[in-house]
């Protein structure tokens, strides 16, 4: 990294939006991925993706290709998709299963634990244990695979695994199937498809998710409400209140959990009301899959929401579950990857629609990209200054702030005394 | 800007083209952004283009996006097309007409003199006033907008103003309307597309031009003028003749007044007589417009043809006005926009066919392209050397020295002392 | 060069692939551009592609364009293609045949021999003999077209064409006639298409090409070969004694020479027998044009094959040539062309199929650059470290001796003191 990047770390102003670098420039698109990117947990896959021994799923960070999957004794693993011979990819395909990981260049071959198993015509001496694959760190928690790049993982994964798998583990995600993935490639930074879902104030601009999603989200009390708002509010907090009693009935912890920018693994989680019929993303808010996740009858869930930084967030309701990830293409790129997942004996065309499941998704996804392009379009001119948030935009904040002290804290650079922010802007409107 | 630029500002050598650098370097091209293209005054538009309230255009140098708009009170405003909430592109198309200007993202909103008028949810204490739209300087002379990036902007426009403006009046280009524009993307660097302009020693490559235009232009006498050209020569002295004649008449003022590089706003305008007909740029030279531009009656004015540094040229015929624009891409890529006027009242099918009135510039256009494209890859060569300018190039010595002294100046790079040019060449043919 | 750079060139381990900078890094491709492409002989075209006066190619290594030309004397000459006035490219056919170069931007004419015979419209006192085009070296051994772009390039190649020239000119390429080329671009670093085509270890990935040509290339005796390869190895023996009193017979020089590191110029030469009918790259290894080249009557003489560092490799049977030549695009980009001769008597549809003549190597052409397009996807990963060269592949370490030993000698850089290779992998598998 150049020192010129230091600055820009150091003196983050509290309260607005960040300075363009770190959205435009190739150097900090590299440090995102050195620092952050190679040294966080990662959201990679759900389990149900790899349900098999041999099942095998690729993920590339940057140029960083890693292979997951589950060995011959079910346990998931991550190996780095380069062959210790001449630094071949060795698979190819985003996903499939396989018996063996045979290089397509000179047939080394590997075993799903990454041990090498057989190299062809080399001299005496050679030593097949000196090149198994490099491994990857990995873990899941009820379903859902991570993995960390950096020899030595953030240990607090242990506490947050801890905290959210009674929120997770009745929905059954482990045992669950997919039924379909989606990769969206959004022209803007990865720090922005991450800002844009963090705050509902953009939420005009989703009016079929607006059936079900209260744009409440994010305000803390009926005074700060936009009038226009209020009667929305007001179903929201009846809907809580009914909710909260059918939680209760099922045992579900809802409570909210914000631990976005005071922990290592930043992560939120909570259970929220969902409008009209309140049970799934649908555009009347009813069941998608008849066939429900976990062992309840209860279609009326409303949502369990849990977010992870630097590059996760998902939704579960009573019949579906729904998780995205993040991924940093360039600095003006960024994959975002859905997975709908429903119950695992739930037959397609009997018990779903594919397309009912997942229209609501895919059109606010496609809306989300569009406004991701819109904000790295504007940030990437010289014109742009960092702008204030607004209340309903804190977990926009937190992230920003999760995202900050992470570098701080690996490049060792202190912060800025803090001192209030005068924007001068000489370029008033005449 | 890394100081390994400076040795090259510092030495250009006089007569001859600039060394590559300056053409294929992305260094170059981001410093020619910052100094020439955010540091003068540049053309962006007709005022046909926005003739009422509401209507506006885009325009994006480099990564710097503007809206230019009439405002409700019928003045042209420019503004910044970024938000100042957290800085999305505002308006996306490249023109059209509003009422104010809504950010897509959170709905903030600003009338069309730049001013907030609306943003959602704010935290009380949030102060509108502060968040105006970062404006840019405008300015029209005769019908033609100019933006200057710069917070103070060079102050000789309003000499140049007071010198053009009685050229340009009389044929009421504030009044036309577009009957067509076009958008070439030249793979070649924008000086390259500007030098390309500057002289018809390469007139040869455009036969349909040149049946209406002179080849002789940049010749200043008959001894100078290659065998073949004399007798267009005496054509061109002959209708230049009659043409002073028509001039005077009218009272069009028509002496050439070249002012390239001795001021910061260079330009150059004068009137020339045209060959055949001479009254317009078609293949036989007659008038593609019955509805004149202006007052006149008279068909045969020949060309008046003004350029300004470092973006616009025009010719403006009895029937019509070519406006040129340049606007740099990358380092070998430019957007070179042609727009043609006619008079408000004329009606296409009835007064003019739009085919014929423009079809000799738009092949014009793309055998340029194509020279432009031709220069960009041999200049990228280590082979290429700079070559010695011609009598007739000196407009394309007039822009380099432009150029070259607003970096200068820009800069405080002083010159280097004048030496005679020795190229070295070991590579001579053996 | 940026020092960054210097560790790497210095530190170089022996018997190990390149790390990743060398594959991957924009300044290392310059630097290969600069040091290599720039300063050894280049092997360009086959003197069959410009037989006649006139007749030339133009060839592009990075942003040099050179244009190879036949004189009006019949002389092979190369110049730079870049007009001597304002830099345009000349030439820009891939190949064809003109009496004069003229530049389509102004009109300066070139003879073939590089003089400006004709510029426009000069000043008194324009000297033309100023500006004849930058020469190139160029060199013909046995009818292969070499040019060097340094101004004084490596002597030592006069020592090569002694040596090969009588291996190569009984098979008379100078007179033969092109059947095919074509230009296939892979997606990795041009060292990896050399590398690739230095070892046969990897040539499982060639079921078509081992119908003939015997995979124990490589392999220096029947101890170190694999099982499964034995009974190859005892037809390749039997094959080479049976070609050995052919090529006695006829007086062809056979034994292998192998400078490939040893020398400035560094190159191999040798015959080697071939499989099944021994003949031709065919499917059974019968000929594939009946017309053989030279004055052999022989069509069973197995392969002449060459390679020349940087950026050659040919195979030579009874009846065709097949040349080879490597051009570096990007960093992760580089062309491979591929030209196929035959007797310039030959008639396509009469002697020869060209699709039979042709397929084999289509194909594994093809396949080669699979694999060098993952080789260069794992390469790119950080995770990727060297990784030890097998016994079969010498010639891969000899090229990146020769390689690596070029860059010391320009860039007068000493060799780090050799010490044992301790690769410290602290990810192993757990």
């Amino acid at each position: 990294m150049t020192t010129r990047l230091i600055p820009f770390i150091r003196d983050r102003a509290v309260g607005q939006s960040l300075p363009a670098p770190f959205y435009v420039d190739q150097e900090f698109f590299d440090l995102d991925l050195d620092e952050i990117f190679s040294k966080r947990w990662l959201f990679v896959a759900a389990e149900a993706e790899i349900a098999e021994p041999g099942d095998y799923v690729t993920i590339t960070f940057g140029t960083r290709s890693v292979i997951v999957t589950r060995d011959d004794a079910g346990r998931v693993r991550a190996h780095h998709n380069v062959c210790r011979h001449r630094g071949a990819r060795l698979l190819t395909e985003s996903g499939g299963s396989t018996g063996t990981i045979v290089c397509s260049y000179h047939s080394w071959t590997y075993g799903m634990d990454g041990r090498l198993l057989y190299a062809d015509a080399q001299a005496p001496g050679f030593q097949k244990s000196c090149y198994s694959l490099r491994s990857v760190h990995v873990r899941t928690i009820a379903g859902l695979v991570f993995i960390c790049l950096a020899a030595e993982p953030p240990t607090d994964i242990d506490e947050v695994a801890e905290i959210v798998e009674p929120y997770l583990r009745p929905h059954g995600l482990a045992g669950a199937k997919v039924a379909k993935q989606t990769d969206l490639v959004e022209d803007g930074n990865w720090k922005l498809a991450m800002e844009n879902n963090r705050e509902c104030y953009h939420c005009d601009g989703h009016p079929e998710l607006l059936n079900v999603f209260f744009p409440t989200w994010g305000y803390s009390d009926n005074e700060a409400i936009p009038g226009r708002l209020r009667p929305v509010f007001a179903r929201y907090r009846q809907a809580t209140a009914e909710l909260i009693e059918i939680w209760d009935r099922h045992g579900l912890p809802y409570p909210r959990i914000e631990q976005l920018d005071t922990r290592t693994t930043g992560f939120h989680i909570e259970r929220e009301a969902m409008d009209l019929a309140g049970e799934s993303f649908t555009l009347d808010g009813t069941i998608a899959c008849t066939r429900l996740l976990g062992d309840f009858g209860e279609k009326r869930l409303g949502r369990l929401s849990m977010h992870m930084q630097p590059n996760m967030w998902l939704h579960v309701t009573s019949d579906h579950a729904l998780l995205f990830s993040v991924i940093p293409i360039a600095p003006d790129k960024t994959l975002v990857r859905t997975t709908w997942l429903v119950h695992a004996d739930a037959v397609e065309g009997v018990d779903y629609d594919l397309d009912r499941l997942t229209s609501v998704w895919d059109i606010t996804n496609q809306q989300d990209a569009d406004l991701v392009a819109l904000a790295q379009q504007g940030i990437s001119s010289p014109a742009y200054i960092p702008g204030p948030y607004g209340p309903s935009e804190f977990q926009v904040e937190a992230f920003i702030n999760w995202y900050i002290t992470a570098l701080r804290a690996n490049l060792a650079i202190p912060a800025a005394p803090i001192t209030p922010t005068l924007i001068t802007d000489t370029a008033e409107t005449a």
